[in-house]
């Protein structure tokens, strides 16, 4: 199941060119994962008030179109992996058009705050995540669970 | 030739956990960018006036290390590829025991404002970049030259 | 009357703190005007793309209260003064309590981009913008319009 | 005796027509206050890490000129009032032809982390800070010293 929630083009995104500078669509895909984790029940700002973090540890862009001021988009957000710390992050952003303007693919990590030592994400969280995680081709859905049907 | 610029981190940069913001290293990356362009002679402010841009299509990071506030950091440029349009740009940021805190790859292509269209770069952008492609290994350095040594 | 809108405090506004960095703030007040304009019926994209930028010459503010990350606040604009070119805006950012955490007043002045010469206020966006102006104590609300009630 | 830095327009400054979009101002009017603090030997990142921060409690600002990519800017500091706990800060901006494009006063309090109880300011602090103190008109210079000439 992809998460989706719709963002407006901000003046202050925008650079000389009138168009979204690329720093600011990382401030964008990390409003979608405050999004997603208050979604499921598991607030970022509470989770980081319990001294867990989520920092990135790598993150791949590709920039397929340009973002204008006043631009609505439609952002959505599927899990590719859930492991014992990390979770892999495919983002994709979308025109009014349907067009595909960026897609990225980031990896975080269940951490200690302030030491970032990763942590096992707890089983509470792991359950919240794994609706939202993708089905590789050919699998059935249910093989994502860690039970029977 | 590495091109190399200090930098320091700045309380804007760091978030509640008191360690950089990851967008926020894209904004250390791109000014480490406008120093290079005014370095080789080129101000990045001169190109956009004269209705040029250098959007990012790629870039590929790897977080590995914290940034906190106050630190001093190096940053250092090597390019990948000088292609007709496109130049690979290969960024490192270490902290002051040497230590490699972040890896990063992108791709920016020499366009025209505001339609996004490619250009050639043009020759004397290209002999000013030349001397900062990194040399393949086994390679002589004037392999990369166009001409005679 | 007073324009009102929800905003969260994101991750991305916060300082090693935990507490909203104060130029954060002026992206937040940033958002209500483009909020604002919107609801009104001129979205600042548009005015923007028509050759028109509303840039601010004089604000003062007041930091009344801490906000931290994941706060739901209220923020309201309320209009001072709608002038030939200049309008004055006044906000307001609210608790869930109710407490006032900001008080500000920003000028910003209609004008061409890019020369930033003053432009009178179109005839419409003045109807637009007459009913969130503040009535001066005592005074009745039509008072402020240019017409017979 | 002011405090005086350079500081370049970057491009993340600038806005969709060109200009510093206003709230990055703040930002480099609080890299002076940063590089101001090292100056003197009290790195404001040292202080936080002590457990100190200097929250800002008003400000007031002009925006007297457009400030664009690339313009080379002279950012100024000069203190108008050292109290118990907070401190007055007059920053001015002027281009490179002396014209002042902004000023700026703002109130900090010395204070704890993360209450933000006010604290006395201490003393070393305060005899770092004094030199910069701005003489009122008509006044010797040392009248702003404790200890007689």
């Amino acid at each position: 199941m992809k998460f989706s929630v719709p963002k407006r083009v901000r003046f202050h995104h925008c650079d000389p060119a009138g168009i979204v500078f690329y720093p600011q669509f990382f401030y964008l895909l990390h409003e979608v994962q405050e999004d997603f984790l208050e979604h499921i029940g598991f607030p970022e700002h509470q989770l980081i008030a319990s001294g867990v973090g989520v920092p990135i540890v790598d993150l791949k862009t590709e920039f397929l179109g340009m973002c204008r001021n006043g631009d609505a988009l439609t952002m959505t957000l599927e899990l590719t992996r859930i492991g014992g710390s990390s979770i892999g992050m495919q983002y994709e952003i979308h025109g009014e058009a349907g067009d595909t303007r960026l897609k990225a693919h980031g990896v975080i990590v269940y951490s200690e705050v302030p030491n970032g030592k990763p942590m096992r994400i707890p089983d509470a969280l792991r359950e919240a995540l794994l609706p939202y995680l993708k089905t590789p081709p050919g699998a059935q859905p249910h093989d994502q669970k860690t039970a029977t049907p």
